[in-house]
């Protein structure tokens, strides 16, 4: 049986539950992250600690639990649950109060939540075949860069994806791509150079992005951080997606058309091999 | 002891809990409606459940409660927490399920919550003294018209307001107001013709609203349905709000502008008046 953290205890999940109350349940007014686990240990917590932070700051959120006692209970569920390789969810909200648009006092208690989702990250089939995307318009809030759990629309263009014979779902606004429904999106052009937006309130600033672009600059392949279009993408050598639980993700058809040869790309490939060589070496 | 219904049960607030699995906390996976209650009975309750399965289409969510069983449960609450004015918070979620951006099987019980809040809503102070209201840059997602949980946005838009001293903020996309941060908005001109946002999914469709724009319609009093500007309205000889709660609310100031001679106008008054009496005649 899984062990749920919930506000300081390590429950059933039955009895894994939050108060109707609890303003994440009723304004999604809630942070959350999700670091992955190979070999039974957790890659970029600092990174993803760093993030909540910031997400939490940015909508007057203070965190009141320290970062050794959130580090303490990510390994707690990893020992208590015997996870090897998988992900740890974290999810911090304003707390329980009384119904209100209107903040309650400071000092109510953040509810805080956290799970354990056994996976196979490594060995991924999805990374072996590729990924199948179509585009959507980006219908999202105006705070992207800010990880709330306000996941309905990437949730509705997952499953309008899915309803296509698609894995998943590119999103654009303007008529350019933002990112994924839950990853960053890229393209690697004719001349070899990787394209992917620039950081904005309209794309989430990934930590898996950040972990990747560096191995992609430590073997001198080019970046360019940019806006680009679905018909640029269409006509790209290559296509992936990045996400803590993802990686380096291979993306083989856009909108039906295929990219490059339809087959996940080296670049792609390489760079998947690096980022878990790299995230074995660094996990803690 | 407020008695809250959670899928079924009347529990005690300290026992009314979802699962941490839950996707309205989740993924803010969720649709909910507000009615209001004078005399110990329901306002309107055929418009908001009517509102809750379009909602709940609009995401794919099917009922599986019959109105007649819904109905049933209001009126419970109403009794077993002896409310006589006020309101009944619903929210209806896609259910507790594994997390996963994709949706669970169809037949996911959904998670039914439901509670009263108690307020004195024809007395209202604020009514009588009229709002303070700021315009913000609207953030909200693209499809206003479907009333979900996803409410951060519209709580930071309100509890900006309160900081800069306002009541509340009305949202403006692309220069022109939308609605404001639980209401609809109007405006009435000099020539004494109320102007509010004509539907779309930039807004959404207030019960109250339709409730409210019959009444003026009955009064005989022109109304176009169509976009204003910030500054239409600081040069508008009133203002006001409208939403199941807050019924007819005047706005005496916008933006630090008093509206006409900043002080609930009679038009406000006036509707807010008959829509009451039209409401408590047709409760049940």
């Amino acid at each position: 049986m899984r062990e749920i953290y919930v506000n300081g205890q390590y429950l059933s999940e039955e009895n894994a539950k939050v108060s109707v109350f609890d303003r994440g349940f009723l304004f999604a007014d809630g942070i959350y992250e999700v670091t992955s686990v190979l070999d039974g240990r957790l890659i970029d917590f600092d990174g993803h600690f760093e993030r909540l932070e910031r997400s939490m700051a940015a909508i007057e959120m203070k965190l009141d639990i320290k970062k050794e006692a959130l580090l303490e209970m990510h390994r707690q569920l990893l020992v208590r649950n015997s996870l090897n390789e998988g992900l740890i969810y974290l999810q911090v909200t304003r707390g329980a109060a009384e119904r209100d648009f209107a903040f309650p006092p400071v000092n109510t208690k953040k509810t805080i939540v956290a799970f354990t989702q056994e996976k196979s990250l490594i060995k991924s089939k999805d990374a072996k075949r590729g990924l199948k995307i179509i585009t959507l318009e980006d219908m999202r809030w105006g705070m992207c860069d800010v990880k709330t759990v306000q996941l309905l629309y990437p949730s509705l263009a997952k499953m309008q994806a899915k309803s296509q014979g698609a894995d998943d779902a590119w999103l654009m606004r303007d008529g350019l791509i933002t990112e994924g429904t839950s990853n960053n999106a890229y393209i690697v052009t004719n001349e070899g150079v990787i394209v992917t937006r620039d950081l904005s309130p309209q794309i989430l600033s990934g930590i898996t992005r950040k972990a990747v672009l560096q191995c992609a600059k430590d073997l001198q392949i080019k970046i360019e951080e940019r806006a680009f279009t679905p018909e640029e993408a269409a006509n790209a050598k290559e296509a992936f997606v990045t996400s803590a639980t993802t990686f380096v993700m291979p993306v083989i058809e856009i909108d039906g058309k295929a990219i490059g040869k339809g087959e996940p790309g080296p670049i792609a490939k390489k760079l998947r091999e690096i980022y878990i060589e790299e995230s074995l070496k660094s996990a803690i």
